[in-house]
């Protein structure tokens, strides 16, 4: 396949992306599909069933296309009976945000133990638990942003051996650490890896904003090992972009007293992007699985017949800006030659 | 004296500071006195001792109450005999860059052994090495700007064996290995410290750009070796701000294809702002050896009897900028309170 001048793409499905609320989701929304996919696993910050059906057809409405697979957010107030609620609606994972775990706060150390009756509830109805898989920054046990993932590993590895049978996806990873530890913890386990941690090192974040991300780009070799894993091609690693749109002047512009916004923006140019990460690193082969073939096979979501094809061209520039209205978003490579593009059905 | 309402502190002195060109010069140059400070080391791109002396008649026009002690920048076109002529116009030291070493592009390793000939001119004079100590990002080696400068201490002691009386000074070191490796080599090795890396660890600069600088800020605990090396009042470890100022919209502002610029700009508060931080960590006993003793001793600079008085003082903000025409800058600690300021000698 490498070396051919299009590629087709069995529907192309991203295991993470934010699609935000109100006039900015119109926007944001409707490039799921401009990026070339036909499956969003959308993160909100959604606490119950109601709420995210509602969220769904909201997006629906924006684009029917695309197939939105929804979540809730891990919280308190999510009990065994909601998630059993859920699963009756469809719902299909529960996200865990390090602030929304940080019930014991003794040496940032988090405590998952108060949600194992709502894990409990999960594996029974073969929900995935979706963890962003940082510990708090903890200055005074040695953790910042360059060590949260790998210090949140055990916490990985405890849920697992207590719920052997809940399948877990740890989002986003970007250290080697972690890959080996999800390689070696089996068939329930699975990783999202990003395009832009694919991409990037802290190098290319260091005073560029629109390149900072949680969690942050890290070292080569860890990029190297993201590179490896998905060249290898193995099962349990699958694309989840974490494409999280910001207006651009959240994105510009630090003032002293408040940082950038974090996130990358992919979703508009996702599979061209994917195709140019993943042929810089000899990887093309594995490009339909690893943004479509083995991310469906984990979440038990076959592929529709629908093919989206790719194909080689040369000069063509990424947008600098896509706007709606007044609301408008940077997307990642602005401005640079990704060398594919989508050939429209038209 | 930690505890007490005034701290009177012998001649200052900022054994690293950039005081830059133009009118951008004529309004920062003033900040050193304005942050108490009564000798300034010089860190500009100069080649030779003429523009050397050019410069610091510029620097004596805008402010003649500070000493200015001058650099040259290391580059090929430095000579054995440029070195003894700098010498006796009183040029004090030679800086080197890692972009003026990297002779040798083979896996990001530098070699100094071109200059070997101008470092024996300068040990035979006396002069002074400062060297930026961070070897180029190189990601096939998995060098990044997190292990630049650990990459970089085998070349400090490989000069240092060579030669081993050539007084070398490791420019604003910012980890654990960084300080261990100075304290090892012995009396003609010392090192200095910024400001901003006693108060910062890498998450303090990840989406916030006027926190960025290089040499980055590094892991909680290498904040902690550099801080636990001040308290101990080690001799050969002392103040040098790199204090660097840019125009303030090149601090908050990045576009895709452009980052920000790197530097933080400590000068016009620095000497309150050293005791506020000292004092953050309980080595407020040491200030006046840190911020002039020290560093006087080893560059044979001996301090003249004036004397900068700090007093307390609460609910006073650090001014969000300074400008003088339409130049301005923004610096560290905007809008905060340091708790101390100089007492005007009026």
């Amino acid at each position: 396949m490498a070396g051919s001048d299009t590629i087709a793409v069995t529907a192309p499905a991203d295991f993470h992306v934010h699609l935000r609320q109100g006039k900015f989701s119109e926007l944001v929304t409707k490039h799921v599909r401009l990026g070339g996919f036909t499956l969003a696993y959308v993160m909100p910050p959604i606490r119950n069933a109601e709420e995210a059906l509602l969220y769904k057809a909201q997006l629906q409405v924006i684009d029917p296309t695309v197939d939105y697979l929804m979540t809730l957010y891990l919280s308190p107030e999510l009990t065994p009976d909601e998630i059993r609620k859920a699963a009756k609606c469809g719902i299909v994972g529960v996200k865990s945000y390090p602030r929304g775990v940080t019930t014991n706060s003794d040496g940032g150390i988090e405590s998952y133990e108060t949600y194992y009756p709502v894990f409990e509830a999960m594996q029974e109805v073969d929900m995935v638990l979706n963890l962003h898989g940082e510990i708090p920054s903890d200055p005074s046990n040695n953790v910042c942003v360059l060590n949260a993932e790998i210090s949140f590993l055990p916490h990985l590895e405890k849920l697992h051996a207590n719920f052997p049978r809940l399948r877990i996806v740890l989002e986003h990873a970007t250290t080697r650490a972690a890959i080996e530890c999800v390689k070696k913890l089996g068939p329930t386990v699975a990783c999202t890896i990003t395009a832009h941690h694919l991409a990037m090192i802290v190098d290319d974040w260091a005073g560029q904003s629109f390149h900072f991300c949680k969690p942050v780009a890290k070292f080569p070799d860890d990029r190297t090992a993201l590179q490896e894993i998905v060249k290898q091609g193995h099962p349990r690693f699958f694309l989840g972009s974490d494409s999280a749109p910001h207006p651009p002047d959240r994105k510009s512009r630090s003032s002293p007293n408040q940082p950038c916004a974090a996130g990358v923006y992919t979703s508009p140019i996702l599979l061209p992007l994917m195709a140019h990460l993943l042929e810089s690193f000899g990887a093309l082969d594995k490009l339909e699985n690893f943004v479509s073939g083995y991310g469906r096979a984990f979440y038990k979501v076959p592929a529709h017949e629908e093919k989206v094809t790719l194909k080689r061209v040369s000069g063509k520039l990424v947008s600098n800006q896509w706007s709606l209205g007044e609301e408008s978003v940077v997307p990642f490579y602005a401005g640079k030659d990704l060398g594919w593009e989508i050939v429209s059905d038209n």
